[in-house]
């Protein structure tokens, strides 16, 4: 019997991945993901024998680690960012536990919250959360109330895919619901493509991030009430004293 | 002129450190940070040389940063964690600006909230909260009144500083403050030294979390309503289909 180990491997570059998800890499017998991600390691792992599927075929790729793990193999099921924030961990626990398979090891990983974060200063260094704007897996409604919850709490928020191409109006729609608590003028950043080429950040106001084009690369970040600008970095008082 | 690096270490076990904070510690003359934090990285790096203080002097470890680096010195600033998170970017950030000194690199780490996580299962797999329960900083009416607005928008709660010795109680109140809202059978959990000697994990409801006796080196993890107890994991499914 085998064993899968559910790994993140940081926001793209390999340096930003654990010395203990390169270990479990090193050790497995072969690497499964999503395509976009498995390209992100082939060159550091070239000998691993890999297996690899598209977006919205994640059932099948938790069972297909089953499978090469009941057949004998160490199996790396890899995600961007971390293991469990929006990732596999949690389908693969649910159906290892249907199919009575429980040798797996979640390996933790720098998730964009902290990645997108340490680019653009000290946005999330008080209380925060961390919302995704995909309706996919999530009733709109939903997403519309945490926000409101957000704001309404005085947290720094990271968003995650704030848009894709078929609801590119989702960040300028989060933007005004949250202009609905906060003003204006509150402090707030973006980064796009973490740890890969072509990785930009920027400070700005929440009215002007209401007012541009994100893609599905975006991550963003909205400060508290004590968030301020400086140097052309988002920075976030520890505490309201200090 | 040197360079500062304020970087996270993870939660304990060097393992948990990212190639990128591990080399940003091989390239550093010095090593600063709160003495707990140096001795985790020692054995580790042995040659260099060590600047180490206690709690509550955050401030003056960035001064001693910004004189080492004004000294053509390298730096490496560490904190448990992330570097970020209830870390010491943003006291870094505010007092270099003050000082003019803008040489400072962040570099990310696995934080709490991701590595008692993977300890527990996939607790915080859709979207989520990091609140810190220590008023030292914060007052308990804000601490109040963001639980109160993580309960409301369902989302999964991660909790720092659960308890210390002078404030025993603060878990019991927070939990009290979320069964407002929240039934007592919501799924929870809790670790303990996340990868350090000692570390235990244990899911519990939140009637049953109410109850245990945490300390300052406790995580704690509140389920959403879709959360469940499965196979002795706390899981949290990705969306509301699957």
């Amino acid at each position: 019997m085998g064993k899968i180990y559910v790994l993140g491997i940081g926001p793209g570059n390999n340096k930003m991945m654990t010395l203990q998800a390169k270990e479990a890499l090193e050790s497995s017998d072969i690497i499964v993901g999503y395509k976009t991600y498995t390209d992100l390691v082939r060159d550091s792992f070239p000998d691993k024998e890999y297996y690899e599927n598209g977006m919205r075929k994640e059932a099948q790729r938790c069972e297909k680690c089953i499978e090469f793990a009941r057949a004998g193999k160490t199996v790396s099921l890899i995600c961007s960012g971390d293991a469990g924030v929006y990732g596999m961990a949690s389908p693969l626990l649910e159906i290892a536990f249907k199919e009575s398979f429980d040798n797996i090891e979640v390996i933790p990983g720098v998730t964009a919250a902290l990645s997108g974060a340490a680019l653009l200063g000290a946005p999330i260094s008080h209380d925060f959360c961390v919302i995704s704007l995909s309706d996919l897996l999530t009733p709109w409604d939903v997403i519309e109330k945490r926000l409101r919850c957000a704001a309404e709490g005085d947290f720094c928020i990271a968003i995650y895919n704030p848009a894709s191409q078929k609801r590119a109006d989702h960040l300028k729609r989060a933007c005004k619901i949250l202009m609905e608590t906060l003003p204006g003028e509150t402090a707030c950043g973006y980064v796009k493509n973490i740890g890969r080429e072509g990785c930009v950040q920027k400070v700005c106001t929440l009215d002007e991030l209401s007012e541009i084009s994100a893609d599905m690369l975006f991550t963003v970040f909205v400060g508290n009430s004590r968030s301020r600008i400086i140097n052309e970095k988002l920075v976030t008082p520890r505490g309201y004293e200090l």
